[in-house]
């Protein structure tokens, strides 16, 4: 039987899917699932998604490294935001403590997959050659903003149900919906996203080069995946 | 301050919106909306959305005329499915009571609204006209199918998005991204169509017909609007 591959446009509709037997893809292109992806590129040895500051300000009191986002801003006091470029510096053997305004959230809604991984431009080609060794139903998962449909998760989720056309059968409307868009927008997806309310409100923050960073493909060649409460790298690289 | 226009994908996304000095408009595309729009254009005075089974089967029993689909069928004992065909009868000053899987429930999502009014290709014009000339922030409601997000009412939101440029500007992501589709759908419908799960749902029945009315713009010129419990007609017109 062929496998299907679905888009889930918010985690508030999480509850309309099947997580079972099935590996989702936790995508917050702006900026976590970007953000991941740079910091095990840069040697990270795992990254614990949290939900809520209070866990975040636990695990700094602990030694932990610690990113702390909400609204688009770092939170004062910790170690990282949630721009990628707050983590290009060496991080080998680092254990990384996050937690955003969506992405994390997403994670933590996805929690009962059969494996959940993380997605983005930035790892698009090594999520690609992963998924496409595996079995079982692929579920991209947006992270959107507060339970909003976001257009550039939704770009990267048709991205992959393009990618992996040759052996996924789209299952529900959101993957045609997806890949459409994708197919449109592929031209030129900046010139899409000037439309994304969330690029807006990243460049009234001034952050232009990390929208500019996030939309570009295979920056980081890893594959953060969820194990035990914590991403590690399946890929390690060489830093 | 110009007027503001958003795109609600799936009822279960209602909760992420403001209703207050909102329009609301219903859409369900295949087929509730469409059909009520058959219903008004052949007379009928008012219809009763509601929810379940039980509450049309007691409005049967006290003498109205029933429509009640449900998973694409209508039950067996009413007097409506939810073919747009099957309201194409003299309805004039009848009170029709109907309840569908997706857009009556749509309705009751929407009921905090300033008004609620029922959109679909067959009123598109007269529901544009309509909206063009009033004040106050417009949200298209997907009914989606049980909470999935669906291909044929996100690319008549998109639909309106356009036809409301002049005046609503798009203040959420799902906006841009139904305009995006219906942009590149409107060439051929039914060929993009063809993807849609609820499409091919139909045509497993053998309603390829009922599909094609539906799709078909301004077979009724007409405005169903809900007020005190139920749908009139604010735009009457001969029979």
């Amino acid at each position: 039987m062929q496998r299907g591959i679905r888009v889930c446009l918010s985690p508030a509709l999480i509850g309309n899917y099947k997580l079972e037997q099935t590996t989702v893809v936790v995508i917050d292109i702006l900026r976590a699932t970007t953000s991941m992806c740079v910091a095990f590129g840069h040697g990270a040895a795992a990254m614990i998604p949290l939900e809520t500051v209070e866990e975040a300000a636990a695990y700094r009191d602990q030694g932990y490294l610690v990113g702390a986002e909400r609204n688009g801003e770092m939170i004062p006091g910790f170690d990282f935001g949630n721009s990628p470029y707050s983590y290009m510096r060496p991080l080998t053997g680092q254990r990384i403590a996050i937690t955003t305004t969506n992405g994390t959230q997403a994670i933590h809604a996805a929690r009962h997959a059969q494996q959940i991984v993380i997605g983005a431009f930035a790892n698009k080609t090594v999520l690609t050659d992963y998924l496409l060794a595996q079995s079982g139903d692929v579920l991209l998962l947006c992270s959107g903003w507060k339970n909003n449909v976001n257009l550039e998760d939704t770009i990267f989720a048709g991205a992959m149900v393009v990618a992996l056309a040759s052996v996924c059968q789209p299952r529900d409307d959101a993957a045609t919906i997806s890949s459409l868009l994708y197919t449109a927008a592929n031209q030129n997806k900046r010139y899409y996203l000037q439309n994304s309310t969330h690029y807006q409100r990243l460049l009234q923050l001034r952050l232009q080069a990390d929208v500019k960073y996030c939309l570009r493909a295979d920056t980081q060649p890893v594959l953060p995946i969820y194990r035990d409460g914590q991403l590690v790298n399946a890929l390690p690289q060489p830093i």
